[in-house]
């Protein structure tokens, strides 16, 4: 519902926030949620999830039956292979010598989870010197069940940049992020405990594309880092070293 | 000279270009020079080196030697070992099994640079099963010899600013750096080409306390980094992958 009591239906590119839970329909084993364990984003595994509709960032029918719908309104969707992931390729079942396997030590047993030519595989029975191995994707063949429910809409570009950015840097408070948006320009202030992150510069990257991509208008991202005086001192007791190393005056 | 004739002499905190060779006052041998090999920033081997005067960036007999000069001036300085790399010091002289090497496959011989519980050194002898190894400074006991010329003296904020980012991301390319300088804050723009150096988040943090060491007033550092619409187009087509790799919906 809007604030004039109108009810909004999400349309392809909203962002919204959603909580589900994937089951298998067959044997109704939760293969993930946004509730707890198995959250696709492990580090806050209790969050709702950005989705921009009709973006494919989640399987296709699930992503279909998000659009046309309301704020809060809770969905159960079933989605087969065709438009999950993908029907069972009997081709991507092999027979492997199982010495390729003990060579390196590893003792296949069904069930397990294996390596083979950097592609995952999981192995489905060991016999007579042969081990069968499976290429299929885990949830290839199965009809699956979403349990759906569309927390909110995100509808300010302000809410939108922080929802990208979050995703890409899930360990940034957004509290602390500097955020100015004209027309065609997002500039970000990112707060100093996030100038070392893994991948920052990666995610920097992702962050101005996503921005370009799902915000219309802006053409371009730009990211500010600050350092301050009594932070740089504090740094220079701690980790400059003597003098002379800093010299580069040894041959 | 300045612009008006009068000579200005070099003083404790000028920033000045340098070149100068330095030899082992024993035997010639050349041991460092910025006009070629052994120069002490390998990426631009014939370029001056920037010196901050008296701050140690250099041993300190040159550094004492360098307070006073005119820029154009050449000086021979000679360099004791209590103003270099330091006297030898014979208890940094030892005797280990020989099979401490033999076992890591190294099979070390006189004169060969080793690494000893992560400590470099130097084999001096080896013998009856025992390898005497020296973990002086190769240069602790020299007496150096350094010929100096004072190529010129960096007088603006702007110069020394450009100086000491170039001494820490000497790959990028100052012409293509956007610098904006008022009384209190330096912010640095940085060209694209340089947002996937190694090392670019520590040499940030080693520019801005430089910044604020050096140059008097500047109390905050900033950089930004721009991400335009074109280039993150091209980005996308390139590196994002499917939507389904990115949708992070595979349990």
């Amino acid at each position: 519902m809007s604030r004039w009591g109108i009810v909004v239906a999400t349309k392809k590119g909203d962002f919204i926030l959603v909580n589900y839970v994937c089951r298998v329909k067959e044997t109704g084993e939760i293969v993930e949620s946004t509730m707890g364990e198995g959250h696709p984003h492990e580090e806050h595994p209790h969050e709702p999830l950005l989705v921009v509709v009709g973006e494919g960032w989640v399987p296709k029918g699930l992503d279909e039956a998000l659009e046309g719908v309301e704020v809060g309104q809770r969905l159960e969707v079933e989605v087969p292979p065709s438009k999950g992931f993908g029907e069972r390729d009997l081709s991507k079942v092999r027979l492997l010598p199982l010495r390729r396997f003990t060579r390196e030590g590893v003792n296949p047993t069904p069930g397990m989870q294996v390596e083979v030519n950097g592609r995952p595989a999981i192995v489905r029975s060991v016999g007579a010197g042969r081990v069968q191995v499976d290429f299929n994707h885990p949830l290839a063949g199965k009809t699956l069940l979403y349990e759906v429910t569309v927390e909110k809409a995100l509808r300010t570009r302000a809410e939108k940049v922080k929802a990208l950015i979050h995703r890409r840097l899930p360990s940034v408070d957004l509290e602390k992020l500097g955020l100015k948006i004209t027309p065609k320009e997002v500039a970000v202030e990112l707060p100093e405990e996030s100038f070392f992150l893994e991948g920052l510069q990666l995610a920097k990257r992702q962050i101005s594309s996503d921005i370009q991509k799902y915000i219309p208008g802006i053409v371009e991202t730009s990211f500010i880092e600050r350092f301050k005086a009594a932070e740089a001192s504090s740094e220079q007791s701690q980790g400059q070293g003597s003098p002379r190393e800093d010299s580069g005056s040894s041959p």
